[in-house]
């Protein structure tokens, strides 16, 4: 738990590589893992969106736990993602996927019906209440549907065990706020998780960044974190629209996390399979527009 | 299976009675049941949304199965809901509760990430080659975010384990489309799931209707198919109406199903609660509300 | 005034056909009207979405109420649309547009700014005090993004000088609320304005269809009409069918309006131009899938 | 036109000051006017969404621009909307309001219909060639329901008499691209128009700001631009969280202009009318609430 006091930096959300059939590939998965620990990255995250953990099941994310443990030991905190869509659900989750190793949680609220704020709280204050290790909450009203709000996030701000936030949002004005409204305690650390306005995030005070891109070029990630911690701003614009520029792989596929594996998959990384059925709408031309930006973006 | 080449009428999706820790509260379920069975309703779909079948644990939906089986025996056809966010989930689902007893089971697209058409399609006919029982679609956007659209529902209805579709989008000309491209298809049936207007839908063909309204009042949804099958224009509306007057108890919950327990709980059917968190943001207001609605309902 | 008492039937919205330089096409204005008169419309409407009223100058607004007021006559009601972007721009309109021979005013929401209903409410207060001719509601929140509400409508349907709704939600949960909350008003008109769901909702107690499609085939609306309001639903569900099928030129085009002057184009009846920059975004296959269309409803 | 070359600063794009019967206040204006000259602004806005231009009649509009050109002569440059729903309806405007002493035209998408990216192009190509003062495009899709999309922008960027952007939607991705896509033209000036980021957009390279709020508290807009411009950015952060402490006088409103109108009577520079219907929508605790927030913000 120490560790996660001190979390702060360029904190990668791993894909899920699989194979065509489907399984966890876990040397993929493994040599992923490395690559991140080499270059120098201060923390990883499995089982986020970009990792597909709401299409996993069960069995597969206690797989993916164990081999990141394996591999990561004590060199960086691990995060992972225990979302899902009821409070009972979650727990299940935690009671699974928190063993040792496991440095925190990262929680999204839960999915599929509409939540108030006011449930969402209680939600939060019941994992609090629970998890052996801290609590970081996850707003990615994208997929969810259900954010977390500036006034419930000043109220779990305030629980000893809720020791961060990702938030998704990419909304500026929303992510300013939660920087002020948060900014009284000091091991409370903000992430952001939109690529597209990480500099800014940084400049304005965020913690570190949650760049899916990482696993792509985690060294662009984790300059662009240097320059802006550095009070670089023109520098850190310039590596922003770098990161945009490469951030263009999301349009380009059917799915973001679609674009993440073609493009590890033409860098060979891993293989390009996503769960199903989410792989069923890959595009033929998305190999062709992946790669032609990989090239201009100098990673191929 | 012969069961549901002919489904139709009035199939209620049973909500799912819970004690105030959370528990499946199997003597209300009982009671919920058998009171629609002697109503005499065509048929009970459980694990639908009505019965909160995302926030459930694995245990608990095998429970409700095991439950209504029980209670039903051959009495009416039993389709239970399967939905999840991914192939893979969905398929376990069915591994785990398609059991001896089960008529149908009812499908919605995953939800979490956006689908393709193509990518839905897809997941169908996996669903279709594998499941043991025929295949009820489900298109109910509000929650899934991701629609069956005419084109694919086009293409799916000519599989032959794919016998009907139940549909909740409430949207009128998407629905007379759905009854056209499945029209050639005698077997196929097509459900509104929208109670506001299932006077129209029987009239326009619907073969039936699913309404969460029914947990309240069976007798009016039973009325009301009749008349409309009969093809009484004017009492149907007048049914519809009545029914209109009772689905305020949505709007004047915090949630559909929310509204529909505190319904229930006020007839003395069963307990109020809700999967955690979606209980907490229950208002305190609710019980007043819905008590004046079922009063002028005469329900009360 | 007395026309609009027993205001009821088809009555179409008519396109404003205009010259490539943007001017209006008076005699294939004229061609139009007495089309629509020779089959027997039980009144028309002009300055409608269908006719493009937003994007007009006021000059066109003017010429386009003479002409129509020359060919009409007293041989049916003329309703003339003075929507526009607040109380004091709406008063404009109606000093300008209500000249002898109007019938009566189609009024929307002011658009641009987002409005409470009481806002709403009083808006149309403000029209009916100060209009000379009846006054009827149009909701069409696609483009005014301004509903209507069941709660507002209640209200004012008490004011003498409302005479009736042009719905063109689409929603019929919401339609067949509005015609439970003006049923009392005998002489009290709901109109629906979504050629998807006329047959349904005659059948349910609409007092008449506003289908732009009527500029295109007129006949079959006025069919459709018949056998709805017979009573007929199985022939009226068929012809509903049809219409549907012509709907599909709405989606061919790269705009509704735009679908219908194509199709006129097509027919003969006027060319194609739309205001600008509306008409900058046709497609160059528009005529292609149109044509096409048209011969499979039997209309080329 | 020589002005426009070097826009920049902080641009307040001023309300409308109305009486109870919703005629100009011209004093009030006036006062307004010259308050802002001697704070220091670098220009002057009228006839945006601040100045509810879609709602004003034709007299209204041609009457602000003359007064305004009265009080503001050459002392700095003087920026019109002329926005409306056609082409042919914006070159009336133009035409009506670009007379000797306008420096500039900004100029939103048209409203109403839904229009393609390249219907907007073609718009502003007309308006460009046709407009005899430079030309600021101005994306504010939360009323005109039509994004600019930076490919529009990027190519609409080469028409000489195109000078400049405001941006209202509040997309920091969105505004990134917008500043890189036009940076090669160094005469191009691109501007924030939501007050909860323009810290982070000066950072960022934009040329100015265009608050709404600086009718309330000019002083604080201009300090918080020198901050971002010297790239003091823990300066800017702190005078922005400023600014998104006033801001919250938008929420408090029934509708931003309201809010806006409120903060201004209370400070004694005009009275509170809005236009009508926009003004009945106004709630009794408005008052309290500005109040409130004026004096936290040390303006009352």
């Amino acid at each position: 738990m120490n560790q996660l006091t001190q979390l702060r930096g360029v904190i990668p959300p791993l894909v899920t590589p699989l194979t065509k059939a489907g399984n966890i590939d876990e040397k993929a998965f493994r040599t992923l893992i490395r690559r991140m620990l080499t270059i120098g990255v201060n923390g990883l995250f499995i089982l986020g969106s970009s990792g597909e953990f709401a299409c996993l099941t069960d069995d597969q994310k206690t797989c993916l736990v164990e081999v990141a443990i394996d591999e990561i030991g004590n060199k960086v905190p691990l995060l992972v993602g225990v979302g899902d869509t009821s409070t009972a659900r979650v727990l299940k989750n935690i009671e699974r996927l928190t063993v040792p190793g496991v440095s925190g949680i990262v929680v999204c609220p839960p999915y599929f019906f509409p939540l108030s704020d006011r449930a969402i709280e209680e939600f939060y204050k019941v994992i609090a209440r629970t998890s052996q290790v801290p609590v970081i909450l996850y707003n990615v009203p994208q997929t969810t549907k259900n954010w977390i709000s500036i006034n419930t996030i000043g109220r779990l701000v305030e629980l000893e065990n809720i020791v961060g936030i990702k938030d998704s949002s990419g909304d500026m004005a929303h992510f300013q706020r939660l920087l002020e409204v948060t900014g009284e305690k000091q091991s409370f650390a903000v992430f952001q998780g939109d690529e597209r306005v990480m500099g800014l995030s940084i400049l304005a005070g965020a913690a570190g960044i949650v760049p899916g891109l990482a696993n792509v070029d985690p060294k662009l990630c984790l300059e662009l974190y240097e320059y802006a911690v550095q009070g670089d701003v023109k520098g850190t614009i310039r590596l922003q629209m770098q990161l945009v520029e490469l951030s263009a792989l999301y349009q380009t596929a059917s799915s973001p996390v679609g674009g993440l594996k073609t493009a590890l998959n033409l860098m060979d990384y891993c293989e390009q399979w996503l769960t199903h059925p989410l792989d069923c709408q890959r595009l033929e031309s998305e190999h062709i527009g992946i790669s032609k930006i990989l090239k201009e973006c100098g990673l191929l």
